[in-house]
């Protein structure tokens, strides 16, 4: 058979058009709905970001008033996903029952989907607002302590951190949060996303198709990098280790984790932001050791690869998993609060693909077995 | 900007290398690793196809002893699960629920999956068995039934029945529904076998890469099609009203459901087998409504468009609505019922993309605006 040209894991490869999401790669730059990261960051809410991701536009102050007061109002779990969350068994990964709970709550919402571009995605937000609920309790319940009901004064990201310790954080603490969620929300075609979309084609639900990302963020080639910066700071377990540790990682041909992004040649714009939280936190919390350890490694790092000629930056996650362990997230919930901020990135895409609508139905290539006969069972050796 | 070329919903372009499934649309075959489908359904029963996916090959009697024993054993849901399905609301689709309850079943077994090509993904078979036992006990307790526990001394569609009537079905009856899943159980790339690779290409798990192609298969596009073959039927509601209904359809340009198919030529192979299916069915209840009025829409509707020149044949979808209901399966059960049989070909693909992986990250066409600056919210009109 003659060779068939195919690109794998179909790299490279245009699925579809969007107006969602530009990276600039070169300049380090990153726009959504053709607005700077780092403009988004300092002068919106996450709420605001949604309603952008979700409506194309940033909103009015009335707009804005009546969103997040519909966003705030969905932030309650109903019984049955309670006792989802409480029987779920101990050991298991919070993602798996976050799909699970978001697919059931396709059926469990009042006003129900419509499978059609005319669903009210945009109004139940059901399938935005209580995975931060969802996460929380989670980990409440596996601390032995009660579900903390949401406040609807906090924002977004405020309200999680009320939810999952049961105290009001600090102002900075909530504001950071939050911010973290706008950095995390969106960033064009990865597999996640992609695979949203191609649920998304099929014309079923926003919650199925949401369901079905998150199974892809779960994945450890997609969600879970910062889990693996926190495991390498905690191995360096000092700055003053970091220069011999990181030298003998690059001898050994050891992966150094938070550093390059396949799309940013320069640094990424979403870690520079990143460092200055941590930065924050560190000072207020009078704790620097996660901060100077992690400019250490880059430091070393950066050096060692320049002095090779391969300049390599830190990316979103070289600095996002300290900034979680100071706000009192335990590592297990990174992925899911990732996968929290991405849902509205998610939102976005499904909405956008059901706008102009083809199925996603590519070709295999068969190189299997030529035709062959059944031979009966007894005969089978 | 230029013009950039792109496949829409990637048709026609290749994702990925198989083995898995052929089809020879010309010559209307199709084939599982090889082997011809009408021997198969012949000559096998839904676990050995089941077993072939999952490893290659058939089994042999020793083989098939062991995997029919740990399919049977499978069967049982547990606790929670039964409240997930009691809880799941009244008029919701059962295929949000089978999502859901999917993703759960990852973190629920006590084998855990691994993240990588080594889980134990041959052996648990609790996301292939379980679904069956999920549908029929769904549908039980919206009748106001109780659970009937599976009995392992049926085939896997045998018990379903049975779980599902709380009655032994007939052997014929027993047999076609077993028949059903194997012609069900695999059709190449599509998009929720797609979907399926695409989760599975993050390393995640073959619960959460199943339960995303639930989602898939939910959507209007994709699962449904008897269901609205069915529709049709009553609609038509006689033998001797078809002529004028199909005439009708054909001057309106309304489609007329279950008839071609996107890539055979010539009759859809699995098309012949079911009207065999439902003539026995027929024939068995002494009722052949549902045939005689799908015959003669078929007939008028091939000469009509075979006038044009255009030969269109009927699809696997329909005669299967027809079989279904006269085995006893309510119309809302038609695509979780395809899901119960397609698991098997979608796990076999998770298993094949794992082995040689590469992760799905295609590109998007940028198409939005430029870069603008962020009003202050108080500024925006």
């Amino acid at each position: 058979m003659a060779k068939v040209e195919y690109s794998k894991g179909l790299e490279g490869v245009i699925a579809a058009e969007s107006e969602i999401c530009r990276i600039d790669g070169e300049n380090g730059k990153l726009y959504y709905l053709g607005y700077p990261i780092e403009q988004l960051v300092e002068k919106c809410s996450f709420e605001e970001v949604t309603y952008l991701l979700l409506y194309g536009d940033l909103p009015t102050i009335a707009q804005l008033d009546d969103f997040t007061r519909k966003m705030r109002a969905s932030r309650d779990i109903s019984e049955p996903i309670r006792s989802m969350i409480w029987n779920f068994p101990h050991e298991s990964h919070p993602m798996e029952l976050l799909q699970s709970v978001v697919s059931y709550l396709s059926g469990y919402i009042k006003h129900k989907v419509q499978h059609d571009a005319y669903c009210n995605c945009r109004t139940t937000l059901h399938q935005v607002v209580q995975m931060a609920t969802v996460v929380a309790t989670l980990h409440r319940f596996r601390s032995g302590k009660d579900f903390v009901p949401p406040r609807e004064d906090l924002s977004h990201g405020a309200n999680f951190l009320y939810m999952l310790h049961g105290k009001e954080p600090a102002e900075l603490e909530g504001q950071i949060m939050d911010d973290c969620l706008i950095l995390h929300a969106e960033h064009s075609f990865n597999a996640s996303t992609f695979t949203a979309r191609v649920v998304a084609s099929t014309i079923s639900t926003c919650y199925s198709s949401i369901s079905a990302a998150i199974g892809a963020l779960y994945g450890s080639l997609h969600g879970g990098a910062n889990q693996r910066v926190m495991a390498m700071v905690e191995e360096v377990g000092d700055k003053s280790n970091a220069e011999a540790w990181v030298k003998k990682a690059i001898a050994e041909k050891r992966k150094v984790m938070g550093m390059g992004h396949r799309v940013y040649r320069a640094k990424d714009p979403r870690s520079i932001i990143m460092e200055k939280y941590l930065y924050q936190l560190s000072e207020k919390k009078n704790d620097f050791r996660y901060y100077e350890t992690l400019k250490e490694i880059e430091r070393v790092f950066r050096e060692q690869m320049e002095e090779k000629g391969k300049p390599i930056y830190p990316n979103v996650d070289f600095f996002s998993g300290a900034v979680y362990r100071l706000l009192g997230i335990p590592t297990i919930l990174f992925t899911p609060v990732f996968a929290m901020a991405r849902v509205a990135g998610w939102l976005s895409h499904i909405l956008e693909q059901r706008h102009d609508n083809r199925i996603f139905r590519p070709k295999a290539l068969y190189v299997g077995k030529e035709e062959r006969p059944v031979v009966p069972l007894e005969e089978r050796r």
